[in-house]
């Protein structure tokens, strides 16, 4: 069926930063259009524009007046972990008052806290709250999801939270789209004597079994000191490749241990955090197209300094922003809000802002059929109660987003 | 009527930061009781602890249960200027892709444009639009809210801003307790040839005018080059010394003009924003009652560094955070969420923050019956549907205040 949408006050089409694949943008690049009508059907934007230049062949089509709201490509979340059982609150008032890491693994903390809490769950659960979770970032307009397990950190729970996420995709689905990642390759459990090990005997196996139900959309490793280094990471990746299966990484977060190169020549669909990657990794990334996912939400969270977003998006980097929404190390999962207070302070102009958190966000988990408002593409789309595209992220704290 | 709150999860009581008069803050400051009852009437506080503990002579009282909330000392938000008209949402989108000051002025933006804004707007309007902001603030949980004039900048407009405070105080009693400050020294409109003139014609004049009504709770400046100087507010305070009304500034923001040393010295109830204030000013405040207000959604909205909190904390500085919600600086209005991102980012401890958005903030606005759950205290407090106060500042841009 054909719909119209008639009268919408502002639309922020992303035209022109569609036609250079969201690098190198410009303030004019958002390409806005006034007074403008969409017209699109379930699979295709078909036309957009002025109202007053609507062809007459739409005019019959069914109208929705959006008189006084604005029109954005649809927001991504590109990046989240939100399958977790119990939470972290009290290790993150334990942070603040000023205990160190051992004092925290002491009291239960870490990331073996949130493993704990998700083995000690049910799969009725753990399916009730990230429902309940996905919901929660539908209501501030975001339209595309993407969910990594890797809180079960064994065979048979990583196993069933990637059949949790897959369960949530069906359920979802022609509502919010949902993008399922694999990464029992998150942290290696203290049962296990090496990275290889834990690869071999685990992460790879379950991954082969996965391919055969081809429930995986993508799959991410965290490649860090300590965590998985560049031999496992390159084992992977390399089955991946075998299995077509893309593949991401948390890269270069604490190390600058090249991730972000690696990523970008493996042909990565993107690597995330950044906060260390060096000039090498940024011209790989220019000359690639990998996206450089940077999650502020995660420094905001510690208190820590952030990726240097400039030195991505002067070399011509598609550059992404995800809220990373987790339990330890960034618990805040709008990823508008966190977009909303880096565009000033890490230096995005207000094309680049939007982007990250659609054409470039949606890039980033291979969907290139998205991410701008021009015929041909995807009618997928985020409405906004406001008088003009610059009152979304003006007014800092509050959701304008309507569900029509 | 005498009420009580039993089963409360646990109360963040700020006893022992009480005591401390907001000062040199441990996290065990924070003073939590579990498993909570609250005994208060209209006036005061009468008892608190655990319900287990209750004295026998409340049993018999009216109760509340309330399983599953904490309840904190009553947020209050001690720095707003909300009342204005118009927005400036171009203006920050133009400022995002790099517009300079002159630019934006050329562009109609800047402070001229909200005077011109609140002067276009009828008295029924600037209520009208008063109440609604009023109603958002108080909806995530502010109890106490200072309201500042200042965009009116002539007198017949500033005497009308200041009579809007005054009625919504009125309108909101006995649920939102609500601050008049009048702040018509908040820039110097162009038709004024200097700063002791606009002074000398309009400020003075209006003061005396309200301090025969009184309606004016305190009295505010802004003490920055360009704006006045320090003979202008030594005038000022002069002037609300012999009207025996409080007074405050906002102070080396841009500078270090030794504004923050001067208000402290002077007695005022509290100085503002104070990014460049050096140890001098820092030593001065540390011996004074006046309290450091600092403004860091400000600095996060306008991408510029922040005050340097630790320097004032240690040395065992009154700190208080408001939000500054304003159209142009910071259209940002929730001081907890505000509050919430500060933390880990200023290095605030958990004791530290509650009491610069709770206890602090009542002594900036000289409220000091208020910002503890302890007896003989007002009975203000918020309440939130947490199983743990670490919870309240645990998950960012979400809002778990309850009305009761």
């Amino acid at each position: 069926m054909i719909k119209h949408y008639c009268n919408i006050s502002q639309i922020l089409s992303l035209k022109k930063a569609h036609e250079k694949d969201g690098r190198n943008l410009l303030p004019e690049d958002l390409s806005i259009i006034e007074n403008a009508s969409l017209v699109f059907n379930d699979d295709e934007i078909l036309w957009t524009g002025r109202t007053a230049d609507l062809p007459a062949e739409y005019l019959k089509e069914e109208r929705v007046d959006l008189t006084g709201h604005c029109l954005t490509p649809e927001i991504v979340d590109s990046h989240t972990h939100l399958i977790f059982g119990g939470d972290r609150a009290l290790e993150y008032s334990m942070r603040l008052n000023g205990a160190d890491y051992e004092e925290i693994a002491k009291a239960g903390g870490g990331i073996l806290n949130s493993m704990t809490g998700t083995n000690s769950m049910e799969k009725h659960e753990l399916l009730s709250i990230g429902r309940e979770r996905i919901e929660r970032l539908a209501s501030y307009g975001v339209g595309t999801i993407e969910i990594k397990s890797g809180y079960g950190l064994n065979f048979d729970k990583e196993y069933e939270v990637t059949q949790i996420i897959n369960e949530l995709k069906a359920e979802f689905k022609g509502r919010v789209q949902i993008l399922n990642t694999y990464m029992a390759a998150h942290a290696i459990p203290k049962s296990f004597e090496s990275s290889d090990q834990y690869l071999s005997e685990v992460v790879i196996p379950l991954l082969e079994k996965l391919a055969t139900e081809n429930i995986v959309d993508a799959v991410d490793i965290f490649h860090e000191e300590g965590y998985f280094n560049t031999e496992d990471v390159k084992k992977l990746f390399s089955k991946c490749k075998q299995l077509q299966i893309p593949f991401k990484s948390h890269a270069d977060e604490f190390n600058d241990n090249k991730g972000a190169k690696l990523a970008a020549n493996e042909g990565a669909l993107s690597t995330d955090h950044l906060l260390q990657t060096t000039s090498d990794g940024i011209s790989a990334l220019a000359s690639s197209d990998t996206v450089a996912t940077l999650l502020p939400g995660t420094g905001y969270f510690l208190g820590k300094p952030q990726a240097n977003a400039r030195n991505f998006l002067d070399a011509g980097v598609k550059v992404s922003i995800a809220s990373d929404y987790n339990p330890g190390s960034c618990h805040w999962d709008n990823v508008l809000q966190i977009a909303a207070i880096t565009a000033p302070n890490l230096k995005f102009n207000q094309t680049e802002i939007w982007s990250a958190i659609t054409l470039n966000a949606a890039h980033a988990l291979g969907l290139k059929s998205q991410g701008a408002i021009i015929p041909g593409l995807a009618p997928r789309f985020s409405v906004f109660k406001v008088p003009t595209v610059h009152h979304i992220t003006y007014h800092w704290g509050r959701n304008f987003f309507i569900s029509i």
